[in-house]
Parts: structure tokens; C-alpha cells; sequence
């Protein structure tokens, strides 16, 4: 009379560093791993049965064991390594690899980058995830917390108004937002470095030249530039929260404001969110 | 070449506390709103053509305006209040109405609970979502940030072991997790605040009593038993991470731990989902 | 020409969970424990002579090895036996233990209060801190995350106005904080537990009853009350943010606010500390 | 009986954006300022009389309508002309502002830096706080959240062990922590952005290349190096804590860890904080 629906387990925030020795100097390597598992866990669930369950911690002590052989490349390499590691299991039939890296750049000094000092750098985390079956592997790679900001060229104007809205048109708002993006990738063979650097630096470019008439209108022309330019991409994800910039009366405080003071804000914001992509064929 | 895939657009964290102002004393209600569309959008992407585009910024006056008159009973009555509201322009198709109610208890002094003056209960989150569309109306009801812990009959043992597993067997261990819980209602028409009452009672008393072997055991434990027991929901979905609490090994320390002294974490936490369910008819 | 001046270290964030296995049922206290030394620690700094440095690995062992034994009451008293733990050490002038509380209590089911298993009541943390030397301990105790809200009986009127006054009189307010607190003791022998309760119990009634002015003149007031009615303390701190609710102006959309309709704000915050103590003899 | 201690008020988390729109380009100003004033405020507390209260809501204005004016320089320059306006009050006794900023860059693309799109530089905040009386004012600059590691010269060695000792001795441990830094200025008249970036640069440096043994050592050489350095200054103070990295047993998993793979945490963490000065004359 019930029944078990869609599940998967597996180990968040597995937390690694790992550091390079090489002869000229260190590298850092910090990453956050998330592994999922689905597949015939059907007897854990009903009736306690755990002979099949791969503990979490197992799957903790992989990400570490296979980190000090294997991960000398991009996380999507890794991630693809650590999926199929899972999907040896016969009980596993899909293993869904999540990875965030944050960067960590030499301290500049005096004497040039230090050999053995680094600084993590901010502005942005790289993403990947690897979700394999036995039959298919789909690798995404992306780019979450990357704070960016337009103060020209964006507009939202000719909505349409009902007795609820308050809202004037905009010719010249500010535009600011913390992009999560994601890109797939058409085929299992890409220089992850290369691909990564070149899709997000087209991300980057469209953001600062286009001509905005909505958050949504960035999207589009952000996704479709991204697949137009790089060949290897099939599909574009992004969720881009509107965080408000208001500008400040200032004539009750007798000053005028010439679009130059904002309070910035985070609660309400707005949430757009689309996939702009390649027609199946 | 290049298409519009799924798209969404709305406002969140919109942040509302009335204040109910009966003669025998107030009430609090204190919701965080998120509003999501669906419809006919392409044009404002690929055109930048916002004539269809009703503004987050109206979707929040709309919030504020509705609560005034219609937040009178449970999130779910309200919610879908705004959701039919939404869904009454031509172009919207869906409307995703995501609410939390943070609860506000009187303050009880010498002499009983005070009229209009009150104290955040911290214990766990309200949550529903209403999705509705011109054919149908999905309404859920659930539970967020409930952080509970089962001191006696959890275990997990007779799990498969490999050349990465240095887990030991557990049959007494901590088990501690922070719930996210939604059910489905199967209909329309219910008392939605009793409806919940008694589903997260039955949640809790079986997370109290249940022997565990596993969080998905307990998982499917306490979703049977809310299916069981309340014929109105036919859906369960939790997510449960399993909140570490490792044993101390006081032995180099010069003590022993008889089941005692434990280290709390988060990182790195397990993750089980699971969806319980009535089969389709 | 450089010297060292004021500095201190420790352990913070060390988390603590302790099972007490009663036969009647078992009972759960769990801490957040962070220590810092004061002491003959200048080798360290200006010689890297570590020959003094009690590690903060062996403080945090401390802390679960003498949990083990002596956990057994208020965290006032285990935060003494810490102190006096660690002022042993001859280096060590200055003991300073912070302790917070997370509470969990039963679950309560149909057959009355679970003997082992537990919810995370949120609405507050129960704090203390001794600070322990050689001829002198100061022991407080608070309370943190109090989250509490006054509907009525809550003005701010009759300050002044200049060219940046846009604030108008209000003569009913909603006022919301988020209480941090805490008291001195006069003296080493207290009923820790009564007093908290009953100290507590003193601020959340004043504040439910006041008539208040300002957040200034409830400070006063709650403090005034805390020293009157508990003799055991002499001294009262207070940190209030005021985190204020915003009526909406329902006016443009068609509506009236009698007092029901408010935004919830956390950014920008008011934030008004103050101490209240009985004047030294 | 009963007397006021210790007091002040004011506005946290002021969010100010300014645009710069200078012919060649935009710049962006993006700050948190908080305000706190000290002074004649008793009558507030014990009497409810606001005749003397600055509202908290005029600092906010104040700080929105001077940005507008007087915003063109360092956080410290602005801090000044804050806490200067303030103590016109004659009720102020001192204005302590306290400012943050956030570095937005702009986006580089194919054609250099965009005039008008910008991405926010998440690796570090700088700081000021000015606290101003009517005799003295004293300005700190400073950084915070600039999260830096060693992976070579970081040792601790040599501290002390007793029956709660279990960390082993480290030659060559990784160090890594989140710098809070402050220094004081010894006068007014300073090129604040100029010295800003060389006291930094000489704290970076410094961290690359000393050859640490605690971090207590790593604080000392870092502030004695920065008052050496920069004459204009004649305190440090930093807080650093010890996110430690412990490394991965990886012999129970079959390999070996040659000092490569590490578990990142955040709790527990060590505390170090100590001031670094030049005698009073």
C-alpha cells in the first residue's frame, strides 16, 4: 500500500586540501566534495537491511584515498574518477559527484609570487559535477558566488502596472548579482582548464558590454554568447538573484541625488533563473 | 540554433509580520514569502520584451497587500490566495508560492501570558508550497530546521566493507539530524493547522520510538507511519543529514568513555533523501 | 623600541555533547566551550619559545576529560572547575572559560516524555563565563538569541530633529531584539540553575510589561528589576539590536495599514548597549 | 542605589553604494558603516527622556547624505568627517565609526577593463574605525577576512605535556588562518590609501617568509616588521585564528601521506590574539 520513491544518499562537505610539493614551489588545491549514490537501496529503507549500503564514511575515506593519487588535474577529472570508483559497486547505479574549488593564489611580495604562502582568493568558486551511469556520464562544469555588478547599460522598463505596483521604469538602474552558473558538456573529452577559463571569461565579457533590458534578458544573451563561442557546451544553466540597489532620497535631507548614492540590499531580492541551450537534434 | 529551456522568475525572502490586534490580545505572524512564475516569458529573454513581465517588485506590494486582508488562517490557505492571484494573468501558467512561518509564543510571566509581547520559538520551521496551474492545484505542507537527537536504539552495522572502510559497527550510537520534511496533500480540502499538528506528531513520536538501523530506515519508518495515519497526504519527502556525534577516546586521556562524551560536527555530514509514497491507482 | 602589550589565547568552538545515562532516562547537555589563557607568554611571542605554551590541542582534551567526570551541573560550575583547572599551570595568570548551552528537551509523544530522544529548543542560549586569576573570580552568566517582540506599550518620541531627521514620532511601535545579557555575581556561592532561571524570568517579564520610551530606557528598566529582585547580582550588560519593523504603505496599493502591516528588517539595526550596577561600596 | 554604568548607541550595517561617474569611467564605493555614540544619554535610560537622542535613524541619513558630499577618498577620511558631524552634538562626548569596504574591480575583457561592469574582490576587507572625542581623535586602519596558509616554515615544537598532551610535535605543519589586523595611526595626517596598501603589503610579506613557530611568533614578526617598516603607526593588533589542518591517516587505506593530503576544519580552532606597540614615551 506505500512505497518507496525516488532516493540517494551519500557524504556532504567532505573538506581536502591537498598540497603539491613540486621542486619550484607548493600548489594548494582546496576542495569541497559532495557524493551521491542511487541505486538498489531498496532493503536499507524497508527493512533495515544494510548489506548493500556503502557507508558515507566510506565514501569519505575514497575521496581522500583517491585524492593522493589522482587528483593532479581539474575537479572535473577527479570527479569523473571518483564516479566511476562508485559505480563499480553492482548496487550503484548512478553516482553523482559534486565539487566546489577554492582558489588559493602565491602571496606577492617584493621578491615575486612566494613558493610557499598563498592567499585564497574571493571572488568566485569554481564548480563541477559529475553524474554517471553505467551507460552515460554528463560532466557540468560552472561558477557560483560570483559577485558582479553593472552600472550602466541596464534597464527594466515597460512592464505592465496594476493596482499593485509602485515600481517606476528604469532607463539606468544598477545591476547587481551573485551568478550560479553551470554549462554541460556536449562530450566526455575537453581541456577542463582551458574550457573553464574561456566559457567563463565569455560569461564575464557579455556581462559587462551588453545593453540590459532585464535580468532575463542577460541570461539569454549571457547563454547564448557561452554556447556560440565554445563549441564543447551544450547547455546553459544560470540563477541570478536581483540584489536591489535603491537609490537614496536625498532631497528630504536637502541634497540631490545624481544616481550616485544606493543602499544595498539582500532581502527581498528577485530570482531569475533559466537553461538556454542546443535543440536536441 | 540556440532555445529557451525551463525558466522561472520571482521574489524571495519577502519578509512580512502581521500583527493581529484581537480584543483579548495579539497575535504574530511572521512569514518569509518566495513567489515564482511560470508562463509565457520567452519574449522578455530573447527579445528583452518585458510587456509580459509582471515586476518582482509588484509580486511583493502583492504580498503585503493580500496579507492585510486574507492572512487571517494557515500559510496554505494563504498561499493559495496568492497563487490564484498570480495565476489570473493570461500569461502566467504556473505559480510557486514558498512560505515559512516563524512562530511567536506569548511571553509567560507571574501572570500568565502576555497580551502583546512575545518570544521567538526557535524549534523549527512551518514550511508549505502551493503550485498551481490552471488544471491543478499541488499544496504541501512540511517541517524545516527541526534539530533532533535519538540517544538510544540507532544503529548501523552489517554494512559492506572495502579496502576504504574504517568504520566500525555501531549498535548504539548517537543519531542527530536537522529534518526537512514535506507531504503531499492528496486534496483540496483540509484543516490545514490540525493536518499539521498531528503529521509532525507522528513524525516525532516515531523518530522517539523506532529502532533504527539507518537514517534511510528511519526514514521509511516515520514516512509509512504519516502516510498510515493520515489518509489527506500521500506524499512524503525527507532530507535528513546525519549530524556526526563521534565518541572521545578519553583512553590516552587517562579515562573512559562509556558512551558518554561525544564530539559534535557538521562537517563532513551524511545526506539521505527519500520519498515515501501511495502508489499511483 | 617594540614591545609586546596586552594578549591572551586558546581554544574556541569545542563542541561538546555529554549523554548522562540515567536509569530513569537519559538526560543530554550540549556545550560550546572556549577557553583563552593570560599569562607569562612573551618567550612565545617575541623568542618562539613555546617551553610555556600550554597547546590548545591539550585544552581542548582538558575540556572533554573533565566533562567526563564533572559535568554534572550548571555550566557556571564546570566553567569554574576549567578555570581552576588551567590556573594551576604557574605561567598562567588568567583562566577565561565562555560557555554556551544548547538545550534539548524530550520529545513529548502520547505516552508522555521520550526517556532518549531529544529536540534542539532554539528560542535562546544560555551563556556564562568565568574569569578566573589567582586571588579573584568573576562568574556571569546570560543568555544569548533571546529573540523577543513588544506590539504595544513600545514609543520613541521627542528627540531631535536636524536636517537628517526624517524619523517621525512614533507612540506605538513594534519593538524587536535579539537580547544578549549577562550578570555578574556578587559572590562564588550561588544556586546557579534557580538563579538563571529566576534572573531570566525577571527580564522577559519586565520586558512584556514595561512601558517603554526607548530601547535605552528598557535596558534601564529590566536591569533595574534584575539587581532589585536578585541580590546574588551586582552588575547587568545589556546589547540590544533593534531590529525594526517597517509599517507598509498600503496606501498606493489601494489599502489602509491599521497597525497590522510590517516589513522585518535585519540591515541597518539600531544597536544600544548598556550597563546597570549596583554603585561599588 | 542603583546607577548606569557604561553606555552608547547608534546605527550597525549602514549598506552604502556609491557610484563615482567620472568621464573615463565608473568607480564603485561600497561600504558597511556602523555609528556608536557615547555621551549624555543617562536621562534616556533612567528617565525615558529622548531630548537628547539622536535617533538612530538620522546617523543613517546623515551617513547617506554626507556620502553624497564628502565620500571621495579613504574609509578613514570619510570616518573623519562622520565622527566630526557628530560631535557638534553637544551631548556628544565621542563618535566612533566604524567602516568597512568592499573591493569591487573592474571586469577585464578582450578590450581592458569595462568603464561601467564591475566583479567584487572577495579576498580581504578593509577597515578603519575613527573614534573621535572633543581632545583626541584616534584612527585605526586595518584588514579583515584575508585568509592566507604557510605550507612550509610553520612549526610547534617544544610546548609543554601533561596527561592530557596527545599532539604530537610539528616540524613542518600547515598554517593557515583569517587575518583580523588592526593598527593605530600615531597622528592625523596621513596619505590613508598609500599607507593602507604598504602596511599591508609588509603584514603579506612578512607571513610569506618568517619562519614561524606558533602563531604567537607569527604575530609578533608581523607587527614588529609593520611598525619598523611604517613609521606613521604605533600599535598592532591582530586576532589570528588556527583553522587547522590535520593530515590524513591514509595507512589504514593502503598509502601513505608524504605531508600532501589534509583535512581542512573550523572547529574547534585555536585563538591568538596579542598587540604589538611602541612604548609610551
Amino acid at each position: 500500500m506505500i512505497e518507496l520513491g525516488a532516493n540517494r544518499y551519500g557524504k556532504r562537505a567532505i573538506r581536502l586540501v591537498k598540497v603539491v610539493r613540486d621542486r619550484q614551489g607548493h600548489r594548494v588545491r582546496d576542495l569541497t566534495v559532495d557524493v551521491a549514490l542511487e541505486g538498489d537501496f531498496a532493503a536499507a529503507h524497508t527493512a533495515g537491511d544494510n548489506t548493500l549500503v556503502v557507508a558515507t564514511d566510506t565514501m569519505k575515506n575514497t575521496v581522500y584515498a583517491l585524492a593522493a593519487e589522482h587528483l593532479s588535474g581539474a575537479i572535473e577529472a577527479f570527479g569523473i574518477i571518483l564516479a566511476t570508483h562508485f559505480l563499480a559497486f553492482p548496487q550503484v547505479r548512478g553516482a553523482i559527484i559534486g565539487l566546489r574549488e577554492h582558489r588559493w593564489a602565491p602571496i606577492i611580495g617584493a621578491g615575486g609570487p612566494a613558493p610557499n604562502a598563498f592567499r585564497r582568493a574571493g571572488d568566485a568558486t569554481r564548480t563541477a559535477s559529475v553524474a554517471a551511469a553505467r551507460d552515460a556520464t554528463v560532466v557540468e562544469s560552472g561558477l557560483e558566488d560570483l559577485v558582479v555588478m553593472k552600472t550602466a547599460r541596464s534597464a527594466f522598463s515597460g512592464f505592465p502596472r496594476d493596482g499593485y505596483t509602485t515600481l517606476g521604469e528604469a532607463h539606468d538602474r544598477i545591476m547587481a548579482t551573485k551568478v550560479t552558473a553551470t554549462w554541460r558538456h556536449a562530450g566526455p573529452a575537453v581541456d577542463w582548464d582551458a574550457s573553464h577559463e574561456s566559457v567563463s571569461a565569455t560569461l564575464l565579457e557579455v556581462f559587462a558590454e551588453h545593453e540590459s533590458e532585464s535580468v532575463q534578458h542577460s541570461i539569454w544573451l549571457m547563454g547564448t554568447a557561452m554556447l556560440e563561442r565554445h563549441a564543447e557546451i551544450d547547455e546553459v544553466r544560470m540563477t541570478l538573484p536581483n540584489l536591489h540597489h535603491w537609490p537614496v532620497d536625498l532631497a528630504p535631507l536637502g541634497g540631490t541625488n545624481r544616481g550616485e548614492i544606493f543602499v544595498a540590499t539582500t532581502e527581498p531580492h528577485g530570482l531569475i533563473e533559466a537553461t538556454v541551450r542546443r535543440p536536441a537534434s
